[in-house]
């Protein structure tokens, strides 16, 4: 531990100067003119992973963008931790929201980080989470202090769902076979309170529509004596939960696995205003499942909601039409075992049955993921939770994420093994927006902590095995 | 009766010119280039009249365009029918879907009229209809056969909402006195089988907006803990009527006056097929409140249609989003007596009890209107029904229109008189569409009709007083 803090304060203005280089390049994956940028950077962390000492990292051609591959085996009989992250960043629109170019970074301090924050697209999502990685496997390999083999998967896809990753990952799971995979790329509750993401829900999203009259009449002429797609649409939906704002779809539940009491007791550990969260929101109470704290709802139970709805005449004024077809998007977000394609099949067979005689009804779906879960009896898990409270000197929390990070599914599946969420950014670094930001607390802690995960889960795999 | 049928034999040559002139001048209200034609027309029609041997005649200036008003006062003692109609017609978009110039009138057989159809916008609504009701003049006072009072009030904004007209009418209740309102700006059965609209519906339109969080926010992180305003408005939209598709709004019935037995057995004796009527708009069932026919439901019912509908993502794709707010425009079609404020009133204060805690609700009120109804035991109706029975040989049969005529109860409000509604067009007419036409058998049935119906309304109103 002493040698960690030393070798990271001896070498943080270095590692901040190579990470404000790396997002220099606009690798905008959501933009085929940034294409060059995308190449650049796989590239730039090509040779960041070989000046760290990698003895073997090698750009993979996709069909998509270039996956940076690097692998450093130091003994057959040891652990292998695969780290996944990604390089590509998020487009910067809207531009003029930034108070700095994007591309540019500057260091400033806030409240929240009177160390300073670098200020970037890409500094907390993923570049800067990423780039940790790198430099806590620099460390390690500088220190002699490396316990396992490690490999590194470095997409360049991540903000456009990760196609080539999946194309990659089912052609090399051989190569890529590991014990644990480490993902850095989501937050944790402060910069006191460490957090560790422990689920993630899947999703299923359909479109439906409801089809009245042939063509859009009169509501003077025919109100009354037609289906109104509206109106017969808004019951359907309506009759989709109870009155505990439970769901009704016929088996819906059957797959669930309740959080066990040990987890939901650790999950109420985070600190958690519902004042200050029904203030943020500007609502006078918060609304769901009967049964369930607002952080359960959010996370470990499944959800059923309209994501968008309409129909009929929706300009200024009034006029008096019954419409021929209503619409809505509706995505149910899914917990372990919960699967999209079944509940996709429930769903459309559900819809179909309770609509009257009067309609029709199209179901179509759009995407679904699967829900993953790590158990906090993993030794992954225990390994992460020793290190968060070595390096921050408090237990870190579990959190199950009401998000969907469909890869992680993808890995347990096709790689048969659990992945890791260690996170190091904050709610309010801005990802996805402007002026997104990573703290160098952040950066350098989570730099500090990473060698810690890699001794500890060493020490439990060795001792499991 | 012998006297009328050869008059119009005589002149139907030049009835059919003179319309066919009118309909040549292109008074669209809707749109300010056309105030010229709408000027030329009220003169046209001021000319018509004075021609047809009225004896006092005016232009009178509106804030908006003008109302031709004619006075042919034959004696006090005698009963006053006033006649209304309007010149202004619809525009003519999409002007690529006739098949003749719409303000080129041609004469065309058609199925339904083997003896010609004229084919001009505004030849069935209202000029065609109108000028009926000038050359039946015409006739009864060339025979010499005009039984009673008559005034005319020819108004220019009847097709953008004549507010012109209610203006004038607030203005001159003394002027425009009567025992009688007579209007032909609605349609019949067919040409075998008259009928006669004897009630129009009311209206309460109002637009209603759930806010639920502040901002829209990210459906994993925050769904299933808050309130997501399309569900809930859902959920309040489907509460508003209960499984047998009664309104649920306490007090929405409570003035509803039930249409008697006998106005529903004469309804029902109109040809109705139920398997065309689905048929026509590809439905399997129809759907409606329990308890009421088809033809009930969308006539002597009130309703509650969602006219629009929207809120969320509605792009091409997925977005996980919960939005902030979710809106939709409501009407409620009212029958007698029901009072479209304070309906809008329950609605509002209702609507605001069933929204939870969770969500804030906002509602406007658009526009409402009252509600109508000529009971059958009127002598205005059983003088029109006894000239349909004389001219086409067969009864007319009472009918309740599911739309709104809001002038009627205007008529009925301010100048105390009940408002009869002697239609001759067809449903296939095309009004308001391209390629609007009106029968000759018609135009020429209104002129020998109209003469019976000042007879009748005579003698029945000299006996009853």
């Amino acid at each position: 531990m002493t040698n960690i803090k030393s070798y990271v304060k001896e070498n943080k203005g270095r590692f901040i100067k190579e990470l404000i280089e790396l997002l220099k390049i606009p690798s905008i994956s959501a933009d085929p003119k940034y294409k060059n940028a995308i190449n650049k950077t796989a590239e730039a962390v090509k040779l960041a992973l070989e000046k760290s000492g990698c003895k073997l990292v090698e750009v993979c051609e996709t069909p998509g963008n270039p996956i940076v591959y690097g692998e450093h085996v130091i003994d057959v009989n040891l652990p292998t931790i695969l780290v996944y992250g990604h390089y590509d960043v998020q487009p910067a629109d809207p531009i003029d929201l930034w108070d700095s170019p994007p591309f540019e970074p500057v260091i400033k301090k806030t409240k929240i980080h009177p160390e300073g924050a670098i200020f970037a697209r890409g500094a907390c999502d993923d570049k800067g989470q990423m780039y940790m990685h790198i430099k806590a496997f620099e460390l390690m390999i500088e220190n002699n202090t490396l316990p396992c083999n490690v490999k590194f998967m470095i997409e360049g896809e991540e903000e456009v769902g990760s196609t080539s990753l999946e194309w990659f990952v089912k052609r090399n799971q051989d190569k890529l076979s590991n014990d644990v995979i480490l993902i850095s790329d989501t937050g944790m509750i402060s910069n006191e309170q460490p957090s560790i993401t422990t689920g993630l829900r899947g999703l299923s999203y359909v479109q439906v529509e409801v089809t009245g009259p042939n063509r859009d009449v009169h509501s003077g002429l025919y109100g009354g004596a037609v289906a109104n797609p509206i109106n017969v649409l808004s019951k359907m939906i309506a009759s989709l939960q109870d009155e505990n704002n439970h769901i009704t779809i016929p088996g819906f539940y059957d797959r669930v696995i309740e959080a066990s009491d040990e987890e939901r007791a650790e999950m109420s550990k985070a600190p958690f205003s519902l004042n200050a969260y029904k203030n943020a929101l500007d609502m006078d109470e918060v609304y769901g499942e009967k049964g369930y704290t607002t952080n359960e709802r959010n996370s470990i139970r499944p959800t059923l909601d309209v994501n968008g709805i309409w129909g009929g005449y929706i300009g200024e004024g009034a006029k008096t039409v019954i419409a021929s077809k209503a619409f809505a998007k509706i995505s149910m977000r899914l917990v372990p075992d919960q699967d999209p394609d079944e509940i996709t099949e429930m769903f459309t067979k559900h819809f179909k049955k309770i609509a009257p005689k009067a309609v029709k009804v199209m179901v179509t779906p759009h995407h679904g993921g699967h829900p993953y879960v790590t158990p906090i009896d993993n030794i992954g898990y225990k390994a992460a939770n020793k290190a968060y409270t070595e390096s921050f000197g408090v237990q870190a929390i579990p959190q199950r994420s009401g998000g969907s990070i469909p890869i992680v599914a993808l890995f347990e599946q096709e790689l048969k093994s659990k992945t890791i969420l260690m996170g190091f950014g904050l709610d309010s670094d801005a990802i996805h927006s402007p002026n997104e930001h990573f703290g160098i607390f952040n950066f350098l802690k989570g730099i500090e902590t990473i060698p810690l995960f890699y001794r500890n889960f060493t020490e439990l795999f060795n001792e499991k095995n």
